[in-house]
């Protein structure tokens, strides 16, 4: 946001200004750069965010004085309970991968990587050059700038086997995230109550679109290996399905990769019930020992629609992916994008498509791997030595999470909220669930701040199972 | 997005790549250097690019070569059909105002000011800050940045009168552009079949947004004063709608300003059924004559939910905007926003705020006022001498557009199109009704390109309604 200096001189002068009268002057701008020690150019940038803010009115050539609040008298909005009627779905609360948390806490419980995972250097350099082209000032056509539609495209072309059409760029929509991309295809495909499969457990944020679409979300039990094809088949017998929501590589939260033969079967499926399958490839940077493949290489008649996302492994800031879909679900995607936002600013996709077309961006993906490998090892570990009832059945092949089983009769939620009390803050299962949870599971993510205290949070979490009797 | 210069070669290696066999060795590249007189840098990109874009491999230390490309037999796609069944809303046609046009067109089309609007230097300048501050691997919180927040509730608390209580920075939901706002706005009060009254004309987004979000549309007639309040009474009582979308200030495409009186009436109106005034602010930086007055700011019981863009007048490629709004709606809209897209770019926020708080942008704004005076006078005076057929009724106080009728009968699709035959572009202005066009109007656009064609292009409009026999 601001430059640091002046945040400090906002957050120091802002306590000052609530104490003071209104109509106090403020200290003269010599005296603010002697006191923090700070630039007059920093010292005015503090001042004009304060006038934004509504704090302070500057009266050139006098001075600078604190603002008048006026009284404002507690407003009665009940009549909108009326207008507003019940919500036409349950709300869920935010999940807690999206909370923010204080530095001195353990955080196993974003679900974004930490900034030492992030290529800073690649993205701040692509962002600068962004300032400076064309993109600053221009908008892009509505389903994204052909260079990086050309680029989403070859991405998934370079794991086409011989034999298999290759995607081509006009096949790629580019959206502003994956969540937008989601929601546009839960939208365009199952609005109305239509009924979507969907892995349990399955990422939250895709169990929120879906159900935001008015989609009837159906789940189908998953496990390490994938979905269980009968399950799968019987499912889409039973509901008349004609979409299938699943994540073939390191799937959130199981960890989950499918492997190639699980990949035919469900493929086979999906198109003996004229359906589509959403790959939600939103791990394909994050592969350790093995890498992502994505299924849409290897089906070329329409039925996969493929999201890749760039935020998470670009940069929060950076809200890029793509939907890659053929034939006339294509169409109906775009004109969702059309309705919803028109086009993605050109700056995030110029600066997206800098990034990873940099030599330095595949040095960073092969450092990541490493970096991913020894924080999911010593997690991993950590918890088998201090956190043994921490169960955790299949050690990912990528992606960012545990998936962990705590002992039997568990109440999870108070345990999570035990844990928040001792420092370290984890995710309760349910979240992934899109009905009731299966067992007593929580989520556990490696690639949060500061792995230097995995090993003190894992001895947290045994030692308040520990202190607990087994409720079986 | 790239420089120029290396998108010239790009367009250059591609063009013989194409022809080439594959297998092809590409000139080295020195050759290239030299051939293009550009640096081994601006080389290195082209080809990276081109790689990128699937036509060549780089084998390093041998060279680069032409791809083969796999032979792909056609897909038929028809089986989706079924899957799709048909679309839930009428589709509607990509609207004229979001065509590019080419360079050598005169056009009077577009929705977008041109560049030679916007305040680039801030723009970039912001841009490259934002690139070396926090704002660029951060994610902000879901409602907005706290700054940004403050500074959009602000602005609508230096235009609230006495007695009546400013928004708070806690009312303000930060949205990725105003088309984003209204679609969630329209999906969290009026999904499932709820009317929602419009006027008539009035902006094609905000149809297509609420026609998407399920949201039945119901048109109020409305001219240069505003809606006539006896129908927009008439409209609430024979729908039971909760909900009306106007623009008060420089409405798209008429520019009507409704007077004091005017808003006063239609606030009674809208308590009186308990209902929300959605109000559009698009046009609040291009006041010309006049400077835009919310009415959200006289108006502190929740009744008004408000949308003030920045896209516009920043930059197309910031896509920033705010809704406003209090009490339990605002919860409803931001669990949207939150199920959408979960949160906005805090480099779009960054550069947003760092723009609208630099003293250039007040500068900007004053300067912006005047050559958008001179553009709606320029086309206006150039209709009245060139094309006195094309009836201007009101010349707008602000905004960036003429609402023109032509004489009765002329068939206005294909006027237009002999327009565009005759290079000029125009928009039929049947795309700003919900229902039937009330008359054969069309919309004329003074801020895009070229100003100096204005004259020119009022000439052609002029001479091809003067060929045709008027049908009345």
């Amino acid at each position: 946001m601001s430059n640091d200096s002046s945040s400090q001189i906002v957050t120091g002068l802002r306590d000052w200004i609530v104490k003071a009268p209104p109509g106090s002057r403020l200290p003269s701008t010599r005296a603010l750069v002697a006191e923090h020690s700070a630039s007059p150019v920093t010292v005015q940038k503090a001042l004009r965010i304060l006038a934004a803010q509504g704090l302070i009115d500057s009266r050139p050539g006098v001075g600078t004085f604190v603002r008048a609040l006026r009284t404002a008298q507690p407003s009665d909005y009940g009549w909108q309970s009326a207008a507003l009627r019940s919500p036409q779905f349950p709300a869920r609360p935010v999940s807690t991968a999206m909370r923010s948390a204080p530095n001195d806490v353990i955080a196993f419980h974003s679900g974004y990587p930490d900034r030492e995972l992030l290529p800073e250097r690649l993205v701040r350099a692509a962002l600068a050059r962004a300032s400076r082209g064309d993109a600053a000032l221009s908008r892009p056509p509505a389903a994204g700038v052909p260079e990086l539609q050309s680029w989403f495209a070859h991405e998934l072309r370079t794991a086409t086997p011989a034999g298999f059409a290759p995607p081509t760029p006009s096949d790629v929509v580019v959206v502003p995230g994956s969540q937008s991309g989601l929601s546009s295809v839960f939208r365009a495909l199952a609005g109305g109550s239509q009924p979507v499969l969907m892995e349990s457990p399955t990422y939250w944020g895709a169990i929120l679109a879906a159900s935001h679409a008015g989609a009837d979300v159906v789940p189908v039990p998953s496990g390490p290996d994938g979905p269980d094809p009968v399950e799968l088949a019987r499912a889409f017998e039973e509901t008349g399905a004609r979409l299938f929501y699943a994540q073939p590589n390191y799937a959130n939260p199981t960890g989950a990769q499918w492997s190639h033969q699980r990949g035919e079967e469900v493929l086979e499926i999906v198109r003996r019930h004229g359906a589509f399958l959403i790959e939600d490839d939103w791990a394909h940077d994050f592969g350790i020992s093995t890498s992502a493949v994505p299924l849409a290489a290897r089906e070329d008649s329409g039925h996969v629609i493929y999201l890749r996302s760039l935020t998470k492994s670009v940069s929060p800031a950076i809200r890029v992916a793509a939907v890659i879909v053929r034939g006339p679900a294509r169409d109906r995607i775009l004109t969702d994008r059309g309705a919803e936002s028109m086009y993605v600013s050109g700056v995030m996709q110029a600066a997206a498509l800098d990034t990873v077309t940099q030599p330095g961006w595949q040095t960073h993906l092969r450092a990541l791997r490493h970096q991913l490998q020894s924080r999911r090892d010593l997690l991993a570990a950590s918890l088998r030595q201090h956190a043994p009832q921490v169960h955790v059945a299949h050690v990912p092949h990528g992606g960012l999470n545990l998936w962990a089983r705590l002992p039997d009769g568990t109440e999870v939620d108070r345990f999570v909220r035990e844990c928040e009390s001792a420092g370290v803050i984890i995710a309760a299962g349910s979240e992934w669930f899109p009905a009731e949870p299966a067992g007593p599971f929580v989520r556990l993510n490696y690639a949060g701040p500061n792995p230097g205290a995995f090993e003190e949070g894992a001895r947290v979490l045994g030692s308040i199972l520990g202190d607990r009797p087994n409720a079986r």
